[in-house]
């Protein structure tokens, strides 16, 4: 029996997974928040944690990752839990932050149940599966165009932060954050910072 | 038997909705893109079309009302389906899209899939549905902070277009875009123009 973890924030879609992944004959379904994911229920033992990468932030992966080498406590034996990531076809970033964080699978999220199930199949075998429709997302996710000190400043950008109060959290001039959203603006082909953000995240490089 | 046509963009996610409300006795589920709900397939009824009301546009939910009115024509009977939207708590837009789609049902995103099942019984029954938890998005969904005008001046700005192309798009002079766009700022309690758009884009107003 392989044991399944679906990890999604919206409560309906990771029980509407788990329902799915639940009807294989050979797999047991639970569904958890990211919140409930990276929390360390020790009771709680799966072999595959499906998560939805796009909406994963790089420290929640980061976490589940680190929980799923757990070695494990006295009484609490060690979980080796593998990761498979669900990824947008046109979602570059998600797939890199899934790479980065050691996601040992990979499904298309337009692809079919039947993809699904055969990747949690695979991945609890200890192989590594990759979705085919994501073979371009694949090679994209290699390129991350901006650098991680202009992926901070678009991100304090993206929440509405003004370039004084980024210069300030970052401790540098307002001429270098400026300089710093020409190079972003530029690299990522936007019109202006505004098409700089909508582009990041679109990818999902933010 | 209700007939339930599951609409999400996400391919595995309609999926995995289907396979929850399909477990149900008294359900069949079939599941469709946006795109392939609004097109006029005669052979395919379904008595409720449960729709994820966060990523439908506004056009895409008036043509799926549309279409659920249809009259039928010659041989095909009317289709009489109606509309349960899933709505985020934290997204009155997006509530206010689906109301003012006529929409007959509400459930929120973090309910538990009985929630889904028994709002989907009671519309297919004719009647009215609104999960208690939706109360206060409901509230909210009826001040909209924007006018439609400035809707569309914010909408323009979020792809990215530049004040002089917005101008031209809308026939406006520059100096009234940017009038619309301070005023936006205020309205929205944003700090500036990226935090105007990413407010109105959290609270499903764009």
């Amino acid at each position: 029996m392989i044991r399944v973890l679906l990890v999604h924030d919206v409560r309906i879609l990771r029980c509407a997974l788990a329902a799915l992944v639940g009807a294989e004959p050979d797999m047991e379904a639970e569904a958890a928040s990211w919140k409930d994911a990276v929390r360390p229920v020790r009771g709680r033992a799966a072999d595959v944690c499906v998560v939805d990468a796009d909406m994963a932030g790089r420290t929640s992966l980061d976490e589940l990752a680190r929980f799923a080498d757990h070695p494990g406590t006295a009484g609490h034996p060690p979980r080796p839990h593998r990761l498979l990531a669900l990824v947008s076809q046109d979602c570059p970033g998600a797939l890199r932050r899934a790479l980065d964080a050691g996601a040992s699978g990979f499904v298309c999220k337009d692809a079919l149940p039947e993809q699904l199930v055969r990747g949690i199949r695979r991945v609890a075998d200890g192989e590594r599966f990759v979705d085919n429709a994501l073979a371009q997302t694949l090679l994209r996710a290699s390129e991350v165009p901006l650098s991680q000190r202009e992926l901070t400043v678009l991100s304090a950008a993206a929440e509405g932060a003004p370039v004084p109060e980024i210069a300030r959290r970052l401790g540098l001039s307002t001429g270098t954050v400026r300089n710093y959203m020409s190079a972003i603006t530029r690299k990522t082909g936007a019109r202006n910072r505004v098409d700089a953000i909508r582009i990041s995240q679109g990818a999902g490089w933010l």
